[in-house]
């Protein structure tokens, strides 16, 4: 259905998440903002902090889709890898970038903590990057052609996203519409499937919920085309009212 | 540090979490149970509901790790197509397995509802599966070699998981360690690069917060020694101590 629209591919890099020690929550963001922005989040990888996994990753990602997210490993500690390793993937070397190294300068200054080894790393870029903003704690992500390479913790993540959105060429937006049927999956199958065959250009999801004692389904219909799924959802509106499943549209 | 562990993949199938729909919180559960079992779970992704990719990752997947989990698609509804891809990836006939039919004629005629031909499909299995117990909502999931398949709901999800750890070979426990540094991370970096340099069985991370108008970081110690990782707390501690960062060992 989104064939037309940019595709992106989210790499969470962290142990701390395949470890289970951390929720992932950047991974959901990204792609909320990026479904809201007309561009497909085709897959996403969590990857640990180790550098021939990032090298061999980024890579693959980046030849197989129009962009590129990474979260994590971008700070001033050891296990903070993942500036070397874009550099690596693209075979440039790793230099201290200027405009970078400026921006640290001041930020450390203002704090009056020393700018030592460790925090220099973190004005790190491959050659020929651009930085992304970090309005939240100065430290800049950057980007590497269609890689931008972004903070692990959440809030700095976001803000950084925001920065780097206006260089994203979106799409068309992808529309979502979910209509709440009280009727099991099994009994909506049938009818879903025939629905889901007259439009093949619109994406039909069906997710079960069981609550307040009844089961029911939420049946997500996403598209690029505001007319054939608003066509669509009356179709599937009618269809669950003939089972008698009270159908509601999710506000 | 972990490379007499057995490893593991998740494979987390659904464009509703890629659209940013909904959160994921199945890999987070499979994580922190493989990480007790002394499982390493080395990689998760997160793919759409698409045949080719689902069997390309599955291939992929099944051949680098010694087990693979997937979550989601094996509903009845037309966008469930995680059986029939296993069985494409093996090579084998998609087949009605007798004892799931069994188990889904008693959980349907219990509930009094009828067993049509969508449910039908939650019998489904590749040629030579074994069932995985659903206590929940009766639907097994199965296994299929090193392929653990799984429900994408939660609840199901998680009691699902449970009913496969006793087929998972387990390793040695993946013991973790945390100590909370109140020390902004630029300024550990220096000292904790030394020591992982000498403790290159243990796993450490950092991961800096900043809370009530302080900088701070949690290290976070991992490895499968428990005296080995005892004595790098132990010299972490004095160390976070000795920079004057009020170290505390988390419960």
């Amino acid at each position: 259905m989104t064939k037309h629209n940019p595709t992106a591919c989210a790499l969470i890099i962290g142990n701390e998440i395949l470890s289970g020690r951390t929720q992932d929550v950047n991974l959901n963001y990204i792609a909320t903002r990026l479904t809201e922005h007309g561009v497909q989040m085709a897959e996403a990888r969590v990857i640990p902090d180790v550098e021939e996994v990032v090298v061999a990753t980024l890579n693959e990602c980046r030849a197989k889709y129009d962009y590129v997210f990474t979260t994590g490993g971008i700070g001033p500690t050891h296990d903070d890898i993942t500036a070397e390793c874009v550099a690596k993937a693209f075979g440039v070397p790793l230099i201290q970038h200027a405009d970078a190294r400026s921006i640290l300068e001041e930020q450390f200054k203002a704090r009056n903590i020393e700018l030592n080894e460790a925090r220099l790393r973190m004005a790190n870029t491959p050659e020929g990057a651009s930085l992304v903003e970090n309005p939240v704690s100065g430290a800049p992500g950057f980007r590497m052609d269609n890689v931008f390479v972004l903070a692990g913790v959440p809030s700095i993540m976001k803000a950084m996203f925001e920065s780097a959105l206006s260089e994203i060429r979106g799409g068309k937006p992808i529309e979502s519409r979910t209509v709440i049927a009280f009727l099991p999956e099994g009994t909506l199958a049938g009818p879903l499937r025939t629905l889901q065959g007259d439009y093949p250009d619109i994406d039909m999801g069906s997710y079960p919920f069981y609550k307040v004692g009844r089961y029911g389904s939420n049946l997500v219909l996403r598209g690029t085309d505001s007319g054939r799924l608003g066509e669509a959802v009356d179709r599937l509106v009618k269809m669950v009212g003939d089972l008698g499943g009270e159908p509601q549209l999710e506000a």
